[in-house]
């Protein structure tokens, strides 16, 4: 194999599928099972070329690829894995960096910990935070979780709204936690005042649900959290990208005050899969729960380690990637990326309102748009389901108030208003021949 | 940014490091804080050139890098980041696919089953099993107990030997279940017939543990598990790799019972960070422990997803890597690796006995090798602290029965004879001069 050679094929192939991915169908066509039925049953007994990975990829797996990468993906929360992310992802993977312990490797953990600083400073969080990476959402909760049951003795319940993450469910589970769903008022916002916190370890606050990008009111939740001495997890893993821009943050009001708070540069900040960024203003709790450091990994320095903050023992070399993001766009590169991606979302709101069959059915804060054309449930699942075997675009749905709706999230970075256009002009389309 | 001109630079830069890095200190020799303050404490506003990054990352952060990649990397266990794994990743990094459902990438998620298949043939585990791939095996661990305590309840505790690796301590910790460390045999295998069952959900068996590589009789085990239904987890992380060749699966005898198995590629395996491969014959109890589907990702089609087997809801594309690590090497050409590393490690180990200052202190049965000099603990240990610091090659300890050991773990497919030759070169010229 000549590194080299199969390095500038590969190279070749990804800057061709950014060139590409706008053409290609958003949402997989494929059957459950088709690109396991491609594949051959047994691995191969001798070596094979690389270039037959990058042959096999066209041939076999892009068929079976939902484009993410699209400018008309705008399903769930769209993504970008950026050019500067993707190369210091090659990086990364070139130096194969293991931290466990601070001396396996001191520029991996510390620039997490730079890194985090910055990007602290990027939403206007207050100083003194310590941030580190986890791979997702879903595992900080149960981090935050953990260290909120473990720091409050005998308080064995969680509190979050009807609309927060599905992850809080999993966690609380994990965690033999008992979950309670707190009632939201008309724009599906926790209501402080109807959470009762006797036996309460934790409140998970979310700024931007994932249903309709909902914030919950996180200062006065703070207020209550503050007199029972209740953990406060934010979770701001989408819609946390968008106080880089000052004009945003008034959604985020009391954040400051939490004990953790996850965001996610994995979704809206050019980062690719996976990055999960995570502060605490209670480092020495994190320890508490988590640091195990036995014999065969003990060093002769003082450094903190990583590991003992979270529950996997080795992590790879993240922070590359988020730094290389955060350089290469800068604060003013990252806030045009932001509020384009929010006026093109604002525009699809304004074609929609001004549209009588259609309604906008949620207030929109940022990227994301709630729907729905009249008519019953059924017609809009499947005017959904015909959008997306177009291929044109991919949009998601959501459930709001037991009404089927629908969802278009606008994130990847390189989405014009061309493509939010398209994706309006097939949704009229599809509903006009239905 | 032009991802063409930015990626020729990038990849360079890794082709670069590759042909450098046996010339590199291994250990890192700065103190901890110094990348932190050699860095902006905060973020540019102004976007920067990739080549900026490129450039820090030489003249900021290649000193504060313990590097992994060098072929005299020799502590806890060596890795791989192989040539095909470092270029799958940056193709992993450039589609940027979100594994939450099915239809959200099937390529991802069947690709991951059907690899996860390739390397249960690859390492002779039975047919049946399905495969998943976890971050770590720390994460892996927690699943798999999880799922264990779920499904015997009223059962709390959880039996592993006292070598067995402080990622169950953890696991244990996190899910409130009890920690029974069992006694171990005089070569520090767990004694089934020492263990007691009552209350017990799982018993953690060891293939290769981190401190010796001890073998605890998982045939046995199972033997004890299936009488009295606890769930077994077999622990393979490091020496599951060596499975791929035939002569090394006498260890393994009885795993194949196991209810669930985790085996790492990205530490024997040639695969970069992260990759953990994770195998049960019970996916329908991690279903019922890590399953929820909320309405804003239920989709039309009947597939299981992947995020209904673990703690992560969105996966990133780890698949890629394994793939085409399994593809270019070929089941001849990772065997010849394993048993490459192994010679090695048998050579040094006959030059330790061969040499009446110095003692093997533990079986060798795959890569490492457990030897100290003659001379007290706090001699051993200065030693090892003086050899690091020389740069030129890294080892790491362990203590066994409460002596202070020197490990040295052959695990970099790059390692060659000259390289080991310096190890033991290096450790006898510090000891006769100490």
């Amino acid at each position: 194999m000549s590194f080299r050679e199969d390095g500038d094929a590969a190279l070749d192939w990804v800057a061709g599928y950014f060139e590409r991915v706008r053409d290609l169908p958003v949402l997989t066509q494929v059957e459950p099972g088709e690109i396991r039925a491609a594949l051959p049953p047994s691995p191969p007994d001798e070596p094979e070329p690389f270039a037959a990975v990058l042959r096999d990829l066209d041939d076999v797996l892009l068929p079976g690829l939902t484009h993410w990468q699209s400018p008309r993906f705008f399903a769930y929360f769209a993504n970008t894995g950026s050019e500067p992310g993707v190369l210091a992802e090659l990086v990364a993977a070139g130096l194969n960096q293991v931290g466990i312990l601070w001396r396996t490797s001191p520029a991996l953990q510390e620039l997490e910990e730079v890194t985090l600083d910055w990007l602290a400073q990027l939403l206007g969080l207050p100083e003194g935070l310590h941030g580190h990476i986890e791979d997702t959402a879903s595992t900080a909760t149960v981090a935050a979780l953990a260290v909120a049951r473990d720091t409050r003795p005998g308080r064995r319940a969680v509190v979050c709204s009807e609309q927060a993450h599905s992850v809080v469910d999993k966690a609380t589970k994990l965690l033999e936690l008992e979950l309670r769903k707190a009632p939201v008022d008309d724009e599906l916002r926790l209501r402080p005042e109807a959470i009762q916190l006797d036996d309460v370890c934790a409140v998970v606050a979310t700024v931007g649900t994932t249903g309709v990008a909902a914030v919950d009111p996180v200062f006065a939740i703070a207020d209550r959290c503050d007199a029972d001495g209740v953990w406060l997890h934010v979770d701001a893993a989408y819609a946390g990208s968008a106080a880089v821009c000052p004009e945003f943050r008034y959604h985020f009001a009391g954040w400051e005050r939490a004990d953790s708070i996850v965001v996610n540069p994995h979704k809206w900040l050019g980062t690719p899969m996976d990055c999960s960024a995570f502060w605490t203003r209670r480092p020495e709790e994190f320890r508490q729960t988590f640091s195990l450091v036995p014999e065969y990994l003990r060093s002769p320095d003082e450094a903190v380690n990583l590991s003992e903050m979270s529950i996997p023992l080795g992590r790879r070399f993240r922070a590359l990637k988020l730094w290389a993001v955060l350089r290469c766009y800068g604060r003013s590169g990252l806030q045009a990326k932001i509020r384009e991606n929010v006026r093109l979302a604002a525009l699809f709101e304004e074609w929609v309102r001004a549209d009588p069959e259609w309604e906008v059915v949620a207030p929109r804060h940022f990227s994301l748009v709630c729907f729905r054309r009249s008519g019953s449930d059924e017609e809009n699942e499947r005017l959904l389901e015909r959008v997306n075997a177009t291929g044109e675009v991919f949009i998601s749905h959501a459930r709001v108030e037991d009404r089927f709706v629908l969802r278009l999230a606008v994130g990847n970075f390189r989405t014009t208003e061309d493509d939010v256009r398209i994706a309006w002009e097939v949704l009229r389309r599809e509903a006009a021949t239905a």
